[in-house]
């Protein structure tokens, strides 16, 4: 393709996609100067024609047809920004097979079918991008792709869900009050399921784990818990113990194993994934033979994204490949249970002498060692009233927790559901 | 060169050569198979063949010869780990120049004569790898060099600076201490002025503007100041006004002009820069586009170094490019006399009444404004002893910074220098 001129299709023509349009105008001279290849966008493939488009486009752009990508011989590069599993998926094999390069912006593709789409990409001898699929580290994919002794893997990678927890915490406010304002300024969806029930995290911890450890896990194989029951007060007792809460995707790769799990975490006040702010991203690597490395980035937004799918475009006009492993094996997972951790665990109990010792004799009986128990300050605590308390436990098995938590609920003293966060010690 | 065998040459084989040598027998077989190209080391060659080195080879690989690299038309990768700008720079210019990818550790070498070795491997078609000479940021070249909108960069470049500046802090010892501990450690040379006068961060600032701005700056018009007369009360100081002094290499484009300047800096103790600990190195990127990046590594050792060559090679094995600006420009470059700053000013002042009225009268015809002044606590002071003072100035502009400390200097109550360092707000 050396010398080519690039031809273009693009699916999809929402926010990211009207941020390529502009850059490809804004830079494109440039680019073509640069590196001596023509940028052509030929076609765009939209649902919907007729909607109006926060972009200016010739009138004979767009179509809602894709066979006019598809089967159009000249497109020789293939941008998917529409979304979804499907149809993105089929379009992406069917360029992929037909020769044309291919860049997406598609997560859950990957996540989910990204072993068969990285085949694809080899088999047809195509560049397949997907830095805007992963766009908080997109910076870092051939870091990954090219390491061999990755050991551990922490990082927020939920742009929406960091933006929610450092909010209540700023504003002192609920989650609901905070999302609902989130909502409003388009930083969540209105069905907010995927980023904060962690779904979003779970499919790009999978994509992580393909690059750095050559290894698909299937997303139900991924402890998912989002940060739906986070509280306000949770944030201020995780405050006073000198912690924030975060949600982190965590992968580990011991002894032939792959531990993979997203759940809400405290994380030590002074890390660097505890101190990022609203939308950022960031993660940190334990590298064996090269050290531990941090990056920070912001999550997404319209620039970040369409930045990553124009360096993808200056990816193939160069002759460039991504790496991705070429060989992606299935390793076993570790399971929940099997996991030792410090955790924070948050009760409402009824004010009673004795309550503690009830508590406390569940905990012994579970192997389970009590750090610390901390109480709200202030307001008056009458007798019989149902009051928060906060335990932290030492390292434990998360087995014992469990069935510790169970019987503790059991309790006549507990009202509701015991809280469980764990504590992330693997940050440096 | 699709599928063609690696046939590699070396020049030097010490600690990040034997690194090299290492990893190659660790995991050639592994990036063979991954990869489907044979890595075949032929011949390294080095001064002296008979001293003693860290890792085996067989007798037939060493030479003392550089033609035995250079006139083999069998071998196509060159791999330069000698350090030095001569006879190095030769190497690599006849290397590319006969067609040869090269692969190197040089960062004196591409500060120096960057654009003529990026022009001629571009002439050359050939690979050119220098992720090793920036082992600290290797990770982020294409990312630099493929953006279009980078305002900031500021970041500690030098492992055995930020080694040395948390061992006084740590430590509670004077530099002299530090350093000679440094190097018993193999931390810091014998001679340790590269590193600690801060001409090492220079050369990687170079680098990094070359890549960000694509604009090359000699070495001369780099403002460089080391971290030589930085004191343990300064880092007390510091403390106490909530910094931490970091050795930063700092540069901007504002205007069409590129500030770019290697000093201490009071850096704010909660920001990640001034978390680094260590021989960590840290970046921070501000790009108008993107949004802003931050990313911390080990800035040397064998293995991350070594890792880095590993990295080149696999790029050589896959065809794949570096990225570095085809067209390097030069662009003006602003003055120091030009720079605003905060600043912070530690004097040796005879104890006195009237002693601070005639340096706030000083500063008051300058222009500057005193933000806060410190005294070191404890002690008894009497009256004409010589004691410390810190005072704190605000935004002001370096030209009248530097007429008042000459007149503040020829006062009868100041002995000694006035220490001066900048302080760096641009970091978030």
């Amino acid at each position: 393709m050396k010398g080519k001129d690039l031809i273009i299709g693009m699916f999809g023509l929402g926010t990211v996609g009207s941020g390529v349009v502009e850059l490809l105008e804004r830079q494109g001279a440039e680019l073509e100067q640069k590196y001596g290849v023509k940028l052509k966008l030929k076609k765009i493939v939209v649902r919907n024609v007729a909607k109006s488009r926060p972009v200016k486009v010739a009138p004979g752009l767009l179509s809602d047809n894709p066979r006019d990508i598809l089967d159009d011989i000249e497109i020789n590069t293939v941008i998917e920004v529409m979304g979804g599993v499907k149809p993105a998926e089929d379009y992406i094999l069917e360029a992929l097979k037909k020769g044309k390069h291919v860049i997406t912006a598609n997560k859950a593709v990957l996540a989910v079918g990204g072993a068969e789409v990285f085949r694809q990409a080899l088999r047809s001898n195509c560049y397949l991008g997907f830095r805007a699929a992963v766009t908080g580290f997109q910076d870092i994919i051939e870091r990954l792709s090219s390491a061999i002794s990755i050991n551990t893997l922490v990082g927020v990678f939920n742009g929406t869900c960091n933006y929610i927890l450092t909010q209540m915490e700023e504003h002192q406010q609920q989650l609901d009050v905070v999302l609902k304002k989130a909502q409003q300024l388009g930083y969540a969806e209105e069905d907010p399921s995927l980023d904060i029930d962690g779904y979003d995290t779970t499919d790009k911890l999978a994509i992580l784990c393909i690059l750095s450890f050559g290894c698909s896990i299937r997303r139900q194989d991924i402890f998912t818990e989002g940060i739906r029951h986070i509280s306000l007060e949770d944030i201020k007792f995780a405050g006073e113990l000198n912690y924030r809460i975060k949600l982190l995707g965590i992968a580990k790769y011991v002894d032939g194993r792959i531990e993979a799990r997203v759940h809400p975490c405290l994380v030590p006040k002074d890390n660097m994934i505890a101190r990022l702010e609203g939308v950022e991203n960031g993660i940190q690597i334990d590298d064996e033979l090269r050290g531990q490395g941090g990056f920070t980035a912001p999550g997404a937004g319209k620039y970040p994204t369409a930045c990553a799918i124009m360096f993808d475009i200056i990816n193939v006009a160069t002759h460039n490949t991504v790496y991705f492993p070429h060989h992606i094996k299935r390793l076993p997972i570790k399971s929940m249970a099997g996991l030792e951790s410090e955790y924070y665990l948050r009760l409402a109990v009824r004010n009673h002498p004795g309550v503690l010792e009830k508590i406390a004799g569940v905990f012994g009986k579970n192997d389970i060692n009590i750090m610390s128990v901390l109480q709200q300050r202030g307001g008056d605590r009458q007798r019989g009233q149902i009051i928060p308390l906060v335990i932290m436990v030492d390292k434990s098995k998360e087995k014992n927790i469990q069935k510790a938590i169970r019987r503790i609920q059991a309790l006549d003293v507990i009202k509701g559901d015991v809280r469980l966060i764990r504590v992330e010690e693997s940050l440096w």
